[in-house]
């Protein structure tokens, strides 16, 4: 058995716990953690990204998803954990265990700052109906784990009005009305895209993510930030005194939050703040819980973003299509793997000096690999390129002028007709959904199935949305807008499509063992010019996509016309910045079908 | 100032009443009211099909929407009542009015039987806001209206289970899980249709709707139907008595819901169950309200039904191509109108023996009136055809067999170019919608897209949604299937479409002054039998569409060989009832494009 997690059951007895869940969240919900909160991996030796861990008197489970069954099994072999492989048919979910086995006087635990407050509210629902009692305040594992790194504290900086757009006095503004439409005294924030879009500034605490561990709680009157110390450069402290933010230390909030009086109003989201800022909210304040007033807002961008963004994609098209011309020409020859070309993509995307970092871990996946849709290639999973075959390549970075997420699938060689027939039915949803023009009103639901008809049409799908909302140097993946056919409870399916938003368009089709195709441009959402009120979108990505990929006799004229307009457009912005030979090479590539 | 607006005012003031509203519902909230129930009409003068008049001491208004504004204007005139004109800039809604009018101590009444408890709420909301009282236990134009026609007390008929397809006993004990699942004891059941379905009768008291004016209350023991004894046949009571139905009088379930338990619990659906019959439960009875269960159930044809329906469309099909025959030989040198031959289509429908009536008031609009989506054809208004232009017939019938309900636009002679741009895009519209593959779990709102993307695309629209439910031998409009793009409060929009839904497809578009298209099928869905898990529609209206409006280079490939299988079905299906000479005709207007 391993030892931590004996010492784990020693420290639940020390307390009194006859169950001791680990989620792996940090204190925000942030889609990456940093090794501070990576308390499940450490207990469990399981190292996926995502997975709870639930520990009782007389068992310890694992639950994680199909993504990590493989992985999960070979990690957890003799630690004394049993892995549960959710959404297996016969495995009960965590709530319907802990339904099963939490008996009546037993006291179930986990910290509350690492579980977002909807959550805890499914578990708390269990233990009342069960007769045991609840505990949030316990971190059990601080205990044992000795060598445990400390919370990240990089510098934070300053986001310049010429890339934000809009001061962050204006934007605490508009927040402040919608405070006032909602009759809330005081507006709580953990999510961390927030905070950093709300105050222009941005960070590095936060994998691939630019964002600062920090809350913040504000009043009609006032502006706190809670935010380590060491995070604040002398020039992020001139501004927050120009901009009348007040500073306060990171875990400060906790005792400001309950001395919040009875009879005032507090708005919080409860999907993004945690339970253990929640439960020190006094009794007998008015909790408002709606969506963060943020989110819109955020989601909404600009048009000084938009512009950017702008930038940013040609930026990344000219780093991509070049990728695209070294795949063609030298990779083969310099026996580039999986792992080597994401790296190589990183070096090509450096080279401007606006580059921050990867805004997300690439996705690097030769055939069978790409019909894996979360595919992240390891040195013991590694393949060589070879001159056959569909090289799927999803990618993005963070450039001072905005995020961007692109996929493209390349050919690498021969390919069959079955690769082609379904490259032509993803490249056409794609296609639909680019060239859609819409109401004001529809939602990403309305749309979605514009990608989806081709595949549907040839009896195919793809498990997963057809695109994500991205924000502007903060999380790649974004809310509230999205296109997919389904309701989600946890997302808002009905977020209606505004002029400004930015959203992947990612339709794709895996065919396991075989190959995968997925292929991927940010839209922004735009007024149609020539036919008011109706809206349409706008390609923001700006690299080519496969002509020899395509069966041109399955294309609507419609379709090709877009593609070649689409293809001149890239052309026209991108090779400019290339070498003489790569403009001749993109010429070609780039001619119309 | 109209005679009856005084008495009622007299009425008022002998109750102590300060404002009266009249609602144009009857106590089931149908889509057709009987004479009995036009007190609106009475009072004001005002025979539009929806309106709502309020009566103050200083004041009578009668609200209506656009389709009415001249048609009311001409018949207020005179009367003391003025006209709000719904939906224009300025013009309050009744709550907005009432909200700003309705004083302290003032009491504010209407006919509780006429008004749906959903509606009612919102009333009793700003009643308890203005500090006023509401009653809704008076009928004040019942003591005025000297020669009130009498409640309609048709004969009920059995539906014979070769036509439903399955028994009330099966149905009850399907509807019994459901309230033992929402652990309802008694569930109260008002609207029309669904107390029609459960029952396997079918009666004549509603406009174009076969039911029998009743109510139904039922736990898991008993089964209590209250309707009017003269509308019971031996054959009908025969049956009852079989099925274990007790039977009351029409008003004794009043009586009965004050009789609940304290303790027990009603299920029932505030938007389909008057505001005086919510009344009459107890304070200690625990309301469940819900959605009918009904509903889902009436909804989801059997196969007996779709089966049926296959039949009922193929007889509609016949009269309606016989019609459009009619039209191209003989209907211009016979001088028809709108009128007459809303008329004539009747005459060919009733050629068969198992049609029973129109499902819905004809729609006959000749060029600039087939721009009003809800024309209906008067003396006044009549147009003679004439060789040209476009003529858009909206009609449907109910058969035994089922329900139909049908748009063409024909071309009665030259058309224009934009004529022909607009219906090939509305064609190509229904035709994407008709041919949609899609996964379970899609709703009607990811599907409506289909049918706008071609108008769309030119910047065109329809305002009003692309199809409807249709009941079977019931309300030709049926929820909870529907495709629309928005969400709509009152409608249950995120229905999933479901194998046995028969749903209309029809998109269209209306130039105010020049003319309107549009294109109906009924649609029922069904599994994709070579792709599972796929669902699609299978297109049960058997009518030729019009070539010779179809601009064929618009049309892609896939469309056209569509519209081509569809004709060659619509000539297998309908001319072995034809002439020879209607067959040839038949033979030409459906061969291939």
């Amino acid at each position: 058995m391993k030892k931590e997690l004996c010492l784990l059951r020693e420290q639940m007895k020390k307390h009194n716990i006859q169950a001791y869940l680990i989620p792996t969240d940090d204190f925000h919900g942030s889609e990456y953690v940093g090794e501070y909160f990576k308390c499940r991996s450490f207990i469990s030796g399981f190292t996926g990204s995502a997975g709870t861990l639930l520990v009782m008197e007389d068992m310890a489970g694992l639950w994680t998803d199909g993504r990590y069954f493989i992985q999960a099994a070979s990690q957890l072999a003799g630690s004394g954990i049993s892995l549960y492989k959710m959404g297996e048919p016969g495995v009960p979910t965590i709530a319907e265990y802990l339904k099963e086995n939490l008996k009546e006087g037993m006291t179930f635990a986990f910290d509350g700052r690492c579980m977002m407050e909807s959550n805890a509210d499914v578990y708390r629902e269990i233990v009342t109906e069960n007769g045991a009692s609840i505990e949030t305040g316990y971190d059990l594992v601080d205990a044992i784990w000795e060598d445990r790194p400390s919370l990240s504290k990089e510098p934070a900086w300053i986001l310049e009005e010429k890339y934000s757009g809009k001061s962050s006095r204006e934007k605490i503004a508009v927040i402040r009305q919608e405070m006032e439409e909602k009759k809330a005294d005081y507006f709580l924030l953990a999510s961390l895209d927030d905070i950093c879009w709300l105050l222009n500034v941005r960070g590095n605490d936060v994998l691939c993510t630019l964002v600062v561990l920090s809350y913040l709680l504000m009043t009609q009157e006032e502006v706190t930030w809670y935010v380590q110390s060491a995070c604040l450069t002398d020039d992020v402290r001139a501004m927050l005194e120009k901009d009348k933010i007040i500073v306060k230390e990171y875990e400060a909030i906790y005792e400001d939050l309950e001395k919040i009086p009875a009879g005032a109003s507090v708005l919080y989201q409860p999907s993004k703040t945690n339970a253990a800022l929640c439960d020190k909210i006094a009794d007998g304040v008015n909790q408002i819980k709606d969506t963060n007033p943020t989110e819109y807002h955020k989601a909404v961008k600009n048009s000084v973003e938009v512009e950017n963004e702008r930038i940013a994609h040609i930026k990344d098209g000219i780093a991509l299509t070049r990728f695209m011309y070294y795949l063609k020409t030298k990779a083969i020859e310099n026996g580039e793997s999986e792992v080597s070309l994401g790296d190589k993509l990183v070096e090509l995307r450096k080279v401007d000096e606006h580059y921050v970092e990867e805004s997300f871990s690439p996705i690097v996946g030769y055939e069978e690999h790409g019909a894996l849709p979360h595919y992240s290639a390891k040195p013991e999973t590694d393949r060589k390129i070879e001159e056959k075959g569909f090289l799927l390549v999803d990618t993005g970075g963070h450039y001072l002028e905005g995020t961007t997420d692109t996929t493209r699938t390349f050919v690498m060689g021969p390919i069959s007709d079955k690769e082609k027939e379904l490259y032509t039915a993803v490249l056409r949803g794609h296609i639909n959904l680019s060239a859609a023009r819409f109401l004001p009103g529809c939602t990403g639901r309305n749309l979605d199935i514009l990608a989806r008809t081709p595949l549907w049409d040839l009896g195919y799908d793809y498990n997963h949305g057809t695109g994500h909302g991205v924000g502007y140097l903060l999380n790649v993946h974004e809310g509230p807008n999205s296109f997919r056919y389904r309701k989600m409870a946890t997302k808002n399916s009905d977020c209606v499509m505004e002029e400004g938003m930015i959203t992947s368009n990612e339709p794709g089709v895996y065919l396991e063992g075989e190959f995968g195709v997925r292929l991927e441009n940010m839209v922004v959402c735009c007024k149609d010019e020539k036919y008011q009120p109706f809206l349409c979108f706008e390609s923001l990505t700006m690299v080519p996509f496969e002509k020899e990929a395509i069966l041109v006799e399955r294309m609507t004229e419609k379709e090709i016309q877009w593609l070649n307009e689409y293809h001149a457009t890239v052309y026209e912005k991108v090779s400019p910045a290339l070498s003489e030979e790569e403009k001749a090479w993109l010429c070609d590539v780039t001619a119309p079908l």
